[in-house]
């Protein structure tokens, strides 16, 4: 059914976490059939429960596809287990790290053709099975590593998979794929980590005193601390190279600092503020357009249910379309600032209805000259 | 007046961008007589023109309290005109930067006791006075900093008026305030730059891989080069210091992922994650508790105007109280994932209900067992 170019019909999940129930439940939806296993019987029964598929019970159904959705380290002993009693279905698996996985199963099934390497990119920690949906991975890049080895219909069992699940595949190395996350995924975890771990030389008082800036940049320091000490021990070269990018700016802009020549300093600064800037742009704007800055209208609204709703409903009767949103709880008080980023040429008409509604308004444009803050 | 423990009724405001126009706005709706200047006759027309107060028009009327809202580096020479002008008039400013105008004003009126420097922490990058607001500083921290020589009838007019505008007064050194800044506000904005600048190393298929979490942690690359090239040139020593608290612990991470032994780096990691968990304790939580972790449950929305409004009044229908929203606009499709942030309790619930309405749903608890991400 593979060789035929058609989508892989009978699928097998090992371990039924939350990704592995999540590709299980989004398969049947798709019209696979699927088996589940895990070490784990309760976890197994959960996901057996919410409909993901039926359990495998010890028996080795004919399947087409194996997900191996274990931890990284565990992956090469599952994947080395499920070929010897699958001799003929394609195994691939979801990890977060590629290079590795793929070198220890090369190294316990040498050329092994029916293996290819994968990564959805669905979103922060989650857990469980019973937290699994079919449409966690729905418009997520789902990365597809092929090896040397891989057979071309292995690849496309793969892509088939992803695509069945509503995920937009993408094609690199193991290699490739471990270099671009450690910029994209393992940097930004040790930074906001490092500025959150920064933060302990303060006092809950001071602490206080920190704005939205702080808390997004940081956001990720709630990371499971087991998961990404695996993560960063499996993609180690990667993650280095990566750290030395930020690592070798801010060190130049220490010295600069510690010399103490103003100009010098500002200029460095600028220099620092200008390539992030750069950056920036290269983050894909909404849709895949070109990014573009947004205005930010922020309102005062009152900590009660349903005040955001209203809000909100009032700014679609604006018909003004809302690009993203953030929520900022003032500390000590009981009201929040939304900011509604909106189209620059949209943000005084929207300010401008919400004021005859009642709200308190404000209007930040992208750029110009900045305020004191 | 200011002598008899009442607010200052007569404010001069000197610089008519966001922020002096919004402490106009703000001071005048609290029974303030505001005059207004600006070496920009556009802007001060423009702040006249929004009722921001009156033009001063080369005039020296009595006031009690001249706010000087210009770029750190011209504090000192305003504040000096002013003093000469207004003999009586206690003077403040609202620089984010404290003590290097505190050492400029001190070379050039020693012991100058009319004077208090003061911070209203109102938010990102704003422009103009067409923008600003009365409502910018509601809520805020707006810190206030005495010199060694502010007469004690000069502090108060000062945070009398920063309690007219709203704002939350803390009082504390300049020197203080500059240490806690430049961890809360200029080391964030420095990773974020250096971070959005790791980027150029991407092309921009690749950099399209990312998620929300490399969009929050570099938000603040966006900010103005200029800007911050002059807050850090003049809060250069705790920027400094602020600097080696995360380059430290990053360079020795960078030394064990070089010598790569997998139980080193493992520890490493893990123990840099744990501090970063302690210091997100720190933030204070909403309403000045203590912090809790929320329940995420994450919803596919079409990017249609009013999508997301209906969205947000289904939820208020379910009557849960949404902490925090996130907008994922996924790279290449027309549609979004919205974030809800809401009580552990209440995300399955709310799920169901969002369920029964048609919405596609997926619960994630803040902690547990991650996924594959």
């Amino acid at each position: 059914m593979v060789g035929a170019g058609e989508p892989a019909a009978r699928l097998l999940v090992v371990g039924t976490g939350l990704i592995g129930t999540s590709v299980a439940l989004a398969a049947r939806a798709a019209g696979y059939e699927v088996w589940l296993d895990d070490v784990d019987h309760d976890r197994l029964r959960l996901a057996v429960s919410v409909e993901a598929g039926r359990a495998r019970d010890g028996e080795s159904p004919a399947v087409d596809l194996v997900v191996v959705a274990v931890p990284p380290f565990a992956v090469a002993s599952v994947v080395s287990d499920i070929a010897s009693q699958f001799v003929h279905a394609n195994i691939t698996h979801v990890a977060s790290v590629q290079a590795e996985p793929e070198r220890q199963v090369e190294t316990v099934l040498p050329r092994f053709d029916r293996f290819v390497g994968g990564h959805p990119v669905a979103g922060r920690e989650r857990s469980g099975p019973h937290h699994a949906s079919a449409d966690l991975f729905r418009e997520r890049p789902w990365i597809v590593c092929a090896t040397p080895s891989s057979r071309p219909t292995a690849v496309r069992a793969v892509t088939d998979l992803a695509t069945a699940c509503g995920a937009v595949t993408t094609e690199m190395t193991a290699a490739h794929h471990d270099a671009v996350l450690a910029r994209l995924s393992h940097l930004p975890q040790l930074l906001a980590s490092a500025l959150a771990g920064s933060l302990l030389g303060l006092d809950r008082g001071e602490a206080g005193l920190a704005g939205t800036g702080l808390r997004d940049t940081s956001r990720l320091a709630d990371s499971d601390a087991t998961l990404w000490a695996e993560i960063v021990t499996a993609n180690p070269v990667a993650v280095a190279a990566a750290l030395r990018s930020v690592i070798g700016p801010l060190t130049e802009l220490l010295g600069v600092l510690d010399a103490g020549d103003p100009g010098d300093i500002g200029r460095d600064v600028a220099d620092l503020l200008r390539r992030g800037h750069r950056g920036r742009q290269l983050l894909a704007g909404k849709h895949g357009q070109r990014p573009v800055q947004w205005a930010s209208v922020a309102v005062v609204v009152p900590d009660e249910p349903g005040r955001l709703a209203r809000l909100l409903a009032d700014t679609a009767d604006a018909a003004v379309n809302v690009e993203d949103i953030r929520v900022d709880h003032s500390p000590g008080q009981p009201l929040g600032i939304v900011e509604l980023d909106v189209a620059v040429a949209a943000a005084d008409s929207l300010a401008t209805a919400l004021g005859a509604g009642g709200w308190a308004a404000t209007v930040s444009m992208p750029s110009g000259v900045p305020g004191a803050d």
